[in-house]
């Protein structure tokens, strides 16, 4: 391995620029704003965790962990996500607070190996959890939640696709029973969305033709509340049933919201994390392949942290919404303030007066009376002119008299 | 070592709750805004850099560093301050743009080890750095700047001690010329605060009495601009003779400023970074033991990162500053809307018009009219109640007609 150059920064890993910046601040700003109306309380959490409770309870593989040891030699993690740190808060700090609790942050969170394929390594989210709730009411609140936030970033056209895990369990029990492996395969095709791999590993089971007729039917089981009914009549087993009941439930709240126009059911969306129980989503905007959010029902975490609790919740992926939200609006431009030496404490007095009035201001004592002169050429010629390199909207020159 | 207990965090890291969340964004914010009116532009790096690179080139010693391997077996640090990324920044990606370039930051940075003192290991900063600008009207910039943006955080009272390493650097090498190892000790008794420390190893060298006692005096140069005239009288060495007539420059502009109030020249000043080469200072607030903030000029860095130039700026300790500031001013309270099934539309809508309006707003679907009593109750004889350990400013019931 070759020692890095001096200006190389690790793969997968990215500097943000002003411009950039002040897109995601504003983007960070709205949504956190957005969350606390729906009566969030942000917090935050350290980077650093330990992996065996954590980095473990995660629902991160754990080759995709970034670990290091501490100096007593316990295996620490970067947190890869904010879901179980939170839970750790829930179950500790918090542990006196009663239920519901709603809780938001946004967060850098930490994902080894996916520089590999060009995704990145360190991103941000924000997002909510909503523990102590089990009702439909709670799931309905996140996904509303979601769209208000996808709103306030300013993404302009998305679409959440919602589904269960409870569905997919009862109906490949029912199908498939004691076939775990085949039933894992089957999830992995449908996690990834990998359609075309779904139906080639229903023929290579050689089920009955009614049995593969109903795991293929799965598939256009998307659209409206009417999906609900059809999925009613497919299957028989109980959780499944559950499943689709607990979804109409929330399908009815969301027309509450008037956001229905917002959200598809599809029985096939499987989370990104083995530790949804119930709902999960995933919210795409128009011309992107990736999700820009995901979220879902996870009741079996919190025990992990002492405190057995119902919980619900979903993460803006933010750094990804960079890319679909319009440019920030242009702040008004920096005003460049010259001045001769003499009389420097009049323009450190006027740069004063225009900082409190708002004003992006920058000083800066001359001396030759050339340059004085080519700036303010350069100044009334253009709107903005350009000072060594810097771009300025106004030129206030306080020299010689 | 024994296995971490689920509820247990890394030693050294915080979880911080909603209240202190509420008052290190409102700091965050405000100081942020004071440096963009500085005419300061705001970038972001990442957490991880290589160590060969940012690592070696950061000032932290390196067993403070935090280590760990990507999967090819490369060296990456947790970044353990920002002013090394930043002249990586500036020596690549910005690599077209002009001197001056100012940049501000709000980051997280990672110390190992700081842990076992009781002090954090993550915590975070925000700063500026202003590169390309050799002159004391730079480093004055950046001093009057540390000032406004402690009035931002609205730390209440505090006086910044600026000094200059090449007064102490060219004084030892006049008073101990070759004495590398004696000059190193000194410097360390300093760097600590150490002044008992110093005088004790003062006699330890046996020393003339004359430079004893010009040694023991140096800890006396502590004041206003009376300090610089009486440090020229002190040394002749060029390099601390160069040393205090930059300093009087810096203070005349500080004077133009008109905050030479919080300043006082304390020429036993070393900053705690390595690589600072000039002004060095550091901030403290009353009542509190150790610096608010430090910064100083820092020329030689830039040319580690391929693009040779000078610099300086500072950071605020922004979680310490935590402490010392007052709590935010409390937020219009929340507003909890109960209903019941029937008029959920009705509901849901009026807590949608309560957000837009801007009021934290939770609503809860009530099935069972003798909480709905009991919750109307504690609303009337308070201002504030609580509902399942929550408290709520405001009551609405929307319930059966």
């Amino acid at each position: 391995m070759s020692k890095p150059k001096v200006f190389e920064k690790p793969n997968g890993v990215k500097d943000y620029l002003p411009h950039a910046v002040e897109k995601l601040r504003r983007i960070e700003q709205d949504v956190l704003e957005c969350m606390r109306r729906w009566g969030y309380e942000q917090i935050l959490t350290p980077t650093l965790e330990y992996y065996d409770t954590v980095g473990v309870a995660s629902s991160t593989s754990d080759q995709k962990l970034f670990k290091l040891l501490n100096q007593r030699g316990t295996t620490m993690v970067l947190r890869s996500d904010m879901t179980a740190p939170i839970a750790r808060v829930v179950g500790s700090l918090l542990k006196e607070r009663d239920f519901p609790l709603r809780l938001s942050y946004h967060a850098n969170v930490f994902r080894a190996l996916e520089e590999e394929g060009g995704r990145e390594a360190e991103f941000f989210q924000t997002g909510v959890e909503l523990v102590g709730d089990p009702s439909a009411e709670a799931d309905a609140e996140i996904i509303a939640l979601a769209i208000a936030s996808l709103k306030a970033a300013g993404v302009p056209a998305f679409k959440i696709a919602m589904g269960h895990v409870g569905f997919l369990n009862g109906l490949f029990e029912e199908t498939l029973p004691g076939l775990v492996e085949a039933q894992e395969v089957l999830k992995t095709c449908l996690l990834h969305r990998d359609l075309v791999g779904y139906r080639e590993e229903l023929r290579k089971l050689s089920l009955d033709a009614d049995v593969e007729r109903e795991l293929e039917g799965i598939l256009r089981l998307r659209g409206g509340q009417e999906v609900c009914d059809q999925a009613l009549a497919l299957s028989m087993n109980k959780e499944a049933q559950t499943a689709i009941r607990h979804l109409c439930e929330v399908w009815d709240v969301l027309e509450g919201y008037g956001v229905q126009e917002h959200v598809m059911i599809d029985l096939t969306m499987i989370g990104d994390f083995s530790y949804y129980t119930g709902m999960t989503f995933e919210g795409y905007a128009s011309h992107l392949g990736f999700p820009v959010c995901s979220g879902g029902r996870y009741d079996n975490l919190l025990g992990q942290f002492g405190r057995p609790a119902p919980a619900t919740g979903f993460a803006l992926k933010t750094t990804r919404i960079l890319d679909v939200v319009e440019d920030a609006v242009r702040v008004p431009g920096r005003t460049l303030v010259l001045y001769t030496a003499n009389r420097r404490n009049e323009a450190l007095a006027e740069a004063d007066r225009l900082r409190s009035l708002g004003y992006a201001t920058v000083t800066k004592r001359i001396t030759d009376q050339d340059e004085l002169a080519a700036v303010k050429y350069r100044a009334t010629v253009t709107d903005t002119f350009s000072y060594h390199g810097t771009d300025y909207d106004n030129l206030l020159e306080i020299g010689e008299e």
